[in-house]
């Protein structure tokens, strides 16, 4: 991890992501915040505070300020026109939308390595989550059997959740296809033992006082193994920013995913 | 509770409850063992140590031996006559067999009180599974939201449990019926949200290295109450039998279930 | 559960339970809110929204406005005043500050009695962590081993929490001291099995991510039994609220604590 | 994973790994058992089935016996004169025991790299334990609270376990010593914040009906990561032994620890 400080220009920084992000910023001793990108005038923004302007033209910002990297929380359409200026400007882009296609991540990568200059998309900044998939993936290796209950408030409108589905599709690229539980099992109770994912069963709980949980349960003789990930707030974001900082800082291609860094 | 010496005819000896009976009964200093009621011969029972003696017919073992409880770990045919000829020999009889009628119930509720003279039926002797019910009750009637996850080991033939089913009847009556969730929600996967009961969803984990657990989460704004039980062997139902035992002695009536003695 | 129109006066509506008590009477059908009490002036709280007015002297409040129950949020010293005067005025007291003494209780208490009118003081208005404490001691009665596991955000100070130790003293109550664990257990690293309260271990975890939880372990042969509580925010006194709300409306009496209407 | 038969000679195979190991042999398709060596004579070990032979002489059963793998489970001692038998006989061992030095053990790499012939020297078969000591390494370095919780049955004479100090070792690897919690917090109770291993608390709970489990969290901004094992009986090692008799047939070195060959 670099010690010497990193300018960063962040955009998008009115959302939820973004709110996080200028906490961390402010929180973290090596890292300036120099400029913010906003779709608003700063009279609007509420961030004027005389030191650090807010732009509302990317071009403008990157050829007035001097920066190291460039975090991106807007929207994906947004997102591509400003990586691609930062990276003309010589400024390292952080991504945290999606809706990249393969082609395009390919023809940036190239940019990226013509450059020298390190690119990071990442469509998922909880580091917690991330490193859960991640460990989740590995179990399954040693485990043939495993179920994932996850748990969320009761205001969510689909079931399962998306991080569910993901991390069962990172299961099945490593297990062959396994109907789990007794051949002969029956349910009395139709939908008791979940929905199933290539023979794995996932479980959705939805209830008052929950924010974002899951829990992933291997079993195996005599033994159980869990790997849990509890979400209470956007906050659960802000490692993940912190960690996409530092790498870039120092990369000289484009990385897509945490995962890709995380050992 | 009495400290009193308890003398004890325990019948059923070799199943897994009669075996956990007969180690209760062995490390409880007020309890003492007098006879084995069994099908078998004392010679193939491998009981005989001298002391004990073991019979094979009831009416033999309650003339000859002096006994106040009477344990009854056999079959439901069996217990049935097992309870009226040690009420007939003034033996306070503890039943772990289910299988009474109300009729039948209401009978010998009335023997019991004309002999004055305590008796046990006892569908459940795992203490903390029915304080896992009993407490699920009490919650219910302060949260309306409540879904019910249980795991066993995968040999399991059933699922939801009759413990799940049992826990969710018990919360129906004393609460509405409620349908929990967003009223919008979709499954994208089918049965991710479990079976129903009322309103109620139940999910049913089957994983090799479980053994028997259940966890009833209450979900309410800004918290969740979980109760859980987690028994991982027939010694789980041991402080139940000497709950009952402890109890019969001193009572003067037919009760039913150990949620009736429990406060 | 009475369905006629609650009409409520509500006492120190901006602190945070303020805040979640406004929210609470907002979303219940038959809660009706007639006026607010509080320190600042209608023009200064931003309340003023020409329906519900704002006063700063309960006298005059209670003189001019029709009401059946009356919500103090506010201090101990402001509580004790409020709720005297709400009583003098024929409207039920519902206080939720501590800080009145036994003498003060029995007096009040009276009062209440003498008037015909309930009144009720609770020190905690959350709900699920009261029949937590409620459970436990329930529990403790079957169980004689026992463990507290807490678990907090890494900025409170002191360990454990009172929620602990009240928790701990009302096991106490039911239960015999004893040591647990194994009568030549050793430490090799201090403190590893945790505080200790008359022979039950208390454990404080304190991590960044946490918010406020605690779980209660009873273990028993082959089987333990686990009680847990977590609260992520201030919302998990509204239910607490609405249950004292709608019990003072009937009562004749003085009641303390929410413990002793929750069976 | 080769499917090919694998022909096992099992040393130690009457104690309760050995008996874990019978039964993975009898289970697993591809394993075939050749040969026992025991202490005891096969009149008195109670295996004898006519089909398996029972020796008590080492060099004797490499003699006569035709093998692939030689698994041992009996003492250090006779472990480690085993090893060099089994590979002067060109079988491959496995070896569960501890006490080798780091000098014995290069010596041992050298004849089996001078042999072309793998070694396995397994200090902990548990491939759960082994998957949660090495996720709680990888989370470490990007969360830097994290507290472990270890719970085993109460006849446990030490706390913490041996498990728990090694994840703590394992985590002090590779983060600075951190003093974790509130910097003026303040126990109220002697104990309650654990035991301490460089900053990390450690807490140890013991209770009847508990068996072998252990979680580990961390703790971020907004979100926490745990990992959990729980044990019920030696059928967790059984995955483990057989990860290392299918590791060492294709290896052409020694091999310490499966978490050299878990990725």
């Amino acid at each position: 991890m670099s010690t010497r400080e990193i300018r960063i220009i962040l955009a998008g920084p009115r959302g939820k992501m973004g709110s996080a992000a200028r906490q961390l910023i402010a929180n973290t001793a090596h890292f300036q915040l120099v400029a913010y990108l906003d779709r608003k005038q700063e009279s609007e923004t509420g961030f004027s505070d005389g030191q650090v302007q807010v732009y509302t033209d990317v071009e403008q910002c990157l050829s007035e300020v001097e920066a190291d990297v460039f975090i991106d929380l807007t929207t994906p359409d947004a997102a591509k026109i400003n990586l691609e200026k930062a990276l003309d400007h010589h400024v390292r882009p952080v991504i945290g939308t999606t809706g990249f296609s393969e082609a395009e991540i390919e023809r940036l990568r190239q940019k990226s390595e013509d450059k020298s200059l390190g690119v990071m998309i990442v469509p998922n900044f909880a580091i917690g989550a991330v490193l859960m998939m991640k460990f989740s993936q590995m179990a399954a290796r040693y485990f043939d059997d495993v179920e994932i209950i996850e748990r969320h408030h009761d205001r969510k409108l689909d079931a399962p959740s998306g991080t569910a589905l993901k991390t069962a599709n990172m299961i099945s690229e490593v297990r062959s296809e396994k109907a789990q539980g007794h051949p002969e099992e029956t349910e009395t109770l139709e939908g008791a033992r979940g929905g199933n994912v290539d023979g794995m069963p996932i479980h959705s709980v939805r209830l008052p006082g929950l924010v974002a949980h899951q829990e992933v349960v291997f079993g195996g003789s005599g033994q159980t193994l869990t790997i849990r990930h509890d979400s209470i707030d956007r906050g659960s974001f802000m490692p993940g920013v912190k960690l996409a900082v530092e790498t870039v800082i120092n990369a000289k291609t484009l990385i897509y995913g945490l995962e890709q860094i995380m050992e």
